[in-house]
Formats: C-alpha cells, structure tokens, sequence
C-alpha cells in the first residue's frame, strides 16, 4: 500500500503537493510540524495547535525518554493518549539533543553514551532502542538514530560519521516492528560526493520517507540550498522529503520549491516566547493576494524579492500606544481580541498570557504559511 | 435607583443572595473575584475566566499606575477595553499595595507617598487621585483610599489609621464624578469598639457598598469570623459588603453565614501556580451532593465539619503515574482532557501550560463553590 502519493507539481519548480497516510490520519504536504519537545506545544494546548490549522506535531525521543520516562508514557497507552492530542505525531530519534545537550557523549558503534542534561545519569541510546522508545510513545513517524556532525566538519570526520550513520540505519530498519513510518536521515554535511554516496546508501536500503539532516547548524543559507540540489534529485519521487529543523518562512519557501515536503523548526515558536511576531507584510496586500499572486504567477517567479512579511519585537517602546492588533489580517486569537498596546504590556509585566498568545500567533501564520505554499502549487 | 437588592436570605444564618447592578451588568451575590492584577489573570484569558463562571474580576490600581500607566489605559478607552473583558471589574484604590509592596511610604493627611517597587520612582496617592485613577480605568467598583494596618497593631495607631481612613472616605465620596459604584473601607483592626465606630462613621457617610478592611493580614482565623460578627450587624441591609482578601473555601462559607456577599483573594490562582490544586471531597459526594445535602439541611447545620474538599499537591511522585484526572467530578478543561500523570509532568518539565491548566482547574472550582453556596441559601 502507498502511504504517500504526489497529487500536483508545480510547473516551474520542484514544488509539489502530496497526501502522507499515517495511523492517526492524512496530512495534506508541504507541512509544517510545531514542536512539542516534552509532550507540549510550549504554553498552548493540543486544541488550539489543532485550531490553528495544525495537522501533525514534532515530539523529542531525548526529552521523553529522560522525563517523564516510558513507564509513565506505556501506563498512559502512547503518547497521543498523554498528551491529549489525536493527530498524527512525528518523533525524532534523539540523535540530535543527544549531541546538543548532554554533558558527556561518546560515540561507539554500538550507539551514543551520554549523561542526562537534568540529573547526569548515564544512558546508552543505540539504534534499536531509539526505534523502542518510539514506538513505545506510538509515534506516526519514526526517525532513525543518526549521528549530525557540527559545521564545518572536517571531510574526513563527516565520511567516519556518515558510515556509522548508515550502519545504524540498517539496524534500524531491522529494529522497526509495527505498521508505522520509518524515516531516514541523509547525511554527508556540505560535501556533494558524500552527500550523493549516502543519499544513495539510504534509498538502496529504503524507507518510507527521507530526511535531510545536518543543515540548519550553522551553514550559510546558500550552502543549505546546494545541499537540497544535490540531494532531493536522487530521492524517490515517491517518498516524502522532510528538511530538519528548518526555517524561517523565506527557507521554508525555497525548499518545497527543491522539493521538501516536511518541516519542522522551533523559530514561531521560540521567537513569539521571545516577543517577536510574524506580521503579513504589505507589499503583496497581505495573505490572501500573496496567495493569488502565487497561485498566478507560478511559485518561482512569486515576487519573493520583496518582504512578504515583517518580525514585529513587541517589547519596542512604539507600541506603548498603538491598540492595533498585531496583524489586522490574522484570524488567531491574539490578533482578533488584544491589541499590540495590550500585548506589550503583558510582556513588560512577565504575564505568562504573553507567552500564550504570541505562540499562538506565530503558530497561526507559519501553519498559514503552509496553507498558502499548498495553494500556490 | 437601587443598585443591589436582597432576594433571598438563609434561615439559620445571616447569609443572603442578592443582585448587584453594575454598568457592565448584574452579578448574582455571594460572588468570588478572581484577581487579574495587571490585567490579566495570571496565565488565562478573559475568556476563559469568564467560562469557568466568573461574572467580575478584580484589578489592582497600584500595579496598573504604575505599569501600564494612565496613557496606555486611556488610549485603550479603559481598561474593559485594554483586556477586552466585558464584565464588572472591581478595582482596589492602590492602598494596600502601596503598604505592602513600596519600599518607602510616607503617610502624610494629604495622602501617601511612596516609592514605586518597579524603578523606585515618586508618587503621591491621594484619596482624590486613587478615585481619579480607577475613574480613568471604568472600574465599576471602586475602592476608596484607606489604611490597612498590620496586625497586631496597637490601639492607639488603629484609631489613629482609622481616622486618616475616614478622612480620606470623605474626601473620596467627594472626588467621585461618575454613576459607578464607590465602596467605603471599614478599618479598626481587631477592637470591637474601634470597629463598630468606624463602621458607624462610613455608613454616615454613605457608600455604595461596604468593604470589611484589615482583615486576613495575619490574625487568627477566628479573631476574623469575631470582627465580622461585630461590623456586619452595623451594616444596612441593603448594600452589598465585601471581605477583602478572603480566602479558603471554609472561610469564604463561614463569612457568607455571617452576612458576607463579596470575596476576593490570590488564593486560587496563586496555589495553582504552585500545583496544590482543589478536589472536591468524597465525604459529601462531589459537589452536586454538597449542594443537595447544604440545601435540605440548610447553611448552618450543612456537615462541614467533614472536609469537603482536598488539595491535591501535583507535583508529589505518588502522581506519577496515576491517569485519572485531577479531579472526577470536576467539567473544568484539565479534568476533561488530561490525567494527574500528564500535569504532573508538566509541572516536573516547567512547561508554562502546567500552570494554566490548574490556574482553570482552581478558578474552576471557587466558582463553582460560590455557585453552590448561592444555590444553598
């Protein structure tokens, strides 16, 4: 049975359009997943990512597995019954926050040894747990255990790396026991003969999907662009294509335009925690003629040059007076009942409704973002 | 016109239910406010406030004074606007805040100085400009300026503050401009003839409604229950009094007895914050038990003496992994979407909806519990 099928590409681009069937449901792509790191969407609840218009969250196997810990995630049945939330959920392998967060690692071809950020208890992450755990929290998308190498890495250092990446994820493969996605990760960091070779690798072994890894750690954007060139060519066409951690709404942009089909990024909601909102900027008269300028023209030549959007830093003492909404041409529920006065002060008084409101907005556009991308293909 | 009216009183007690007419409408009495002291309830939205049952919420004027300041409010068109709650919004005079929060007070006839906790900035609240303050915010009740002294005080400066206290009360009745409600603050710490001379003093006056000050700064609980005993019969039948700051559910009861209609206090929400969430106790049978049982036996002889509720501290390991909700009998959004296991983490993880959840679990239940005590008169 397909679990993914491409329903339109674009003319002038890579873009295309697609259905991913999971166990909780059908996810319309391109898609934007926000981060539930520990089980949560940081302040907002399940129901209003859900009415914000998203279709699928990101959940962390590191932070999981460390707290609450798999007894409490088994005694609840899955993580969707813990978390309350009935759409799909992707999770990814741990890999990543392994080598970002823990004090200590070292790397062996069995798996990563790391201490726990929170109480410094040693754990072993090997491929085939990392595969246990996620399924054990009933994840739709399974990420296998990867290991992403820092920027600039030496070649030498990301070819070592990306073997024990492909060994781990034979075993992975192997490990994978329920009807569940099953993804890979691409690596090879900025060098193209090893991004191909281990591309190759992969699909050879194969996977219901496919995601690029080791971008977004500190590369120039373009970088991050020719990675996709080199990439996306040699991927099935019939296989989704998730670009990790990635990005800001223009990087967004010029990815599904290579082809990317999946995304997952903390910017919205980090940066609204941060009092730094997404507004639909002016020169193309907002959402709705973005769209149809889109939808007209053709992605590529989306006149992308100028801003479609502003950052607007809520805390700047400008918007003291100005009892504007935020975006007068956002739905969410900051911009239909506070004002940017209101919203500055809840930030200048460390209300934590601040927070909320802000995530939910940020939240809104990019799954917006989305919607547009999907009608503009 | 008469602005509050008696419909009912308890057989056994002084209790009585009433409907106060405010210019953002009526709100049936005994109420509770929940407090939103810069205009917010910490983590939730009017909205939800208002789902949970609330019919008016309580706002701080020191705080908003002093952040956002006048200007912003103005240019909202009061502060209903500026938060966009469109219910009654009580508002303190500032007095009390400026007693326990400033670092530098100068109390002088005129008014009292202080210096801001903020930035450590100069004010001079008089009697005239806290009325002028909550004129500008469109509190449909205000609060005069008092003196709230410690406890234990000495009887000399009690009558010492409480005659500042009547000054300023006069002076107040006189700065009033608008149709909306002005309350007096009656003072006099624990000396029964202290107290049933000012109360005497402020019903010559005439206000509005009268609030029982000085209360739950640290007095024995039943040095608090004698003063009401002695005030609340001094009081006119047909004004609403309010017990500021008060308090715990058996409090609030045993107040309501003794011919209380109004209540405040940072109990509900504050706990909240802190996981020590509200249960409605097993012994009277949940809540609709209680109401049953408070309604045939009427509000004296109700069987109190068992507790009928717990505080259920969160955050205790016994929680773990425990997937009932906080509490079964409870409609509040916490109870119907998560488990104890699930908030418990999200305590453990610092996740800012933790505090969200249980601030509607606990806004939940006082409201509810002013429900069934209305029901029970």
């Amino acid at each position: 049975m397909q679990k993914f099928k491409v329903i339109k590409t674009d003319k002038k681009s890579k873009a295309r359009r697609g259905i991913l069937q999971t166990a909780h449901g059908k996810i319309q792509t391109p898609f934007f997943m926000p981060i539930a790191t520990s089980g949560a969407v940081k302040t907002v609840t399940p129901e209003e990512v859900k009415k914000c218009g998203a279709q699928i969250i990101l959940s962390n196997t590191y932070h999981l597995m460390l707290r609450p810990g798999m007894p409490v995630i088994k005694k609840a049945g899955g993580l969707h019954k813990f978390m309350n939330w009935s759409g799909p959920i992707l999770t990814d392998s741990g890999g990543y926050q392994v080598f970002s967060l823990s004090k200590i690692r070292k790397i062996k071809n069995s798996g990563v040894e790391f201490q726990s950020h929170l109480d410094g208890s040693k754990h072993l992450l090997t491929p085939e747990k990392a595969i246990k755990i996620q399924e054990t929290l009933g994840s739709d998308i399974m990420m296998v255990l990867d290991e992403c190498p820092k920027y600039p890495v030496s070649k030498s250092y990301a070819r070592k790396s990306m073997e024990l990446t492909t060994t781990w994820a034979i075993r992975s493969k192997r490990a994978h026991s329920n009807k569940n996605l099953l993804f890979g990760i691409t690596q090879g960091s900025t060098y193209k003969d090893l991004r191909i070779q281990h591309v190759r690798e992969l699909v050879k072994i194969g996977f219901d999907g496919y995601a690029v890894g080791g971008l977004a750690v500190g590369e120039p954007v373009q970088k991050m662009y020719q990675v996709l060139d080199w990439v996306v060519p040699e991927l099935p066409e019939n296989k989704p294509r998730y670009l990790m951690g990635v990005g800001k709404p223009e990087q967004i942009i010029e990815a599904v335009k290579r082809g990317v089909d999946m995304f997952d990024c903390v910017i919205p909601t980090r940066n609204a925690r941060h009092g730094t909102l997404y507004v639909w900027g002016n020169k193309l008269g907002g959402a709705r003629a973005f769209a149809r300028a889109w939808l007209k023209q053709g992605l590529q030549s989306t006149p992308l040059g100028g801003k479609f959007y502003q950052e607007l830093r809520i805390k700047q003492s400008k918007y003291r007076l100005d009892i504007k909404p935020v975006d007068p041409q956002c739905n969410c529920e900051l911009c239909q009942n506070y004002s940017r006065s209101y919203l500055r002060h809840l930030f200048m008084t460390n209300e934590p409704l601040a927070l909320r409101l802000a995530t939910l907005h940020n939240v809104n556009f990019y799954l917006r973002l989305m919607e547009l991308i999907r009608k503009g293909i």
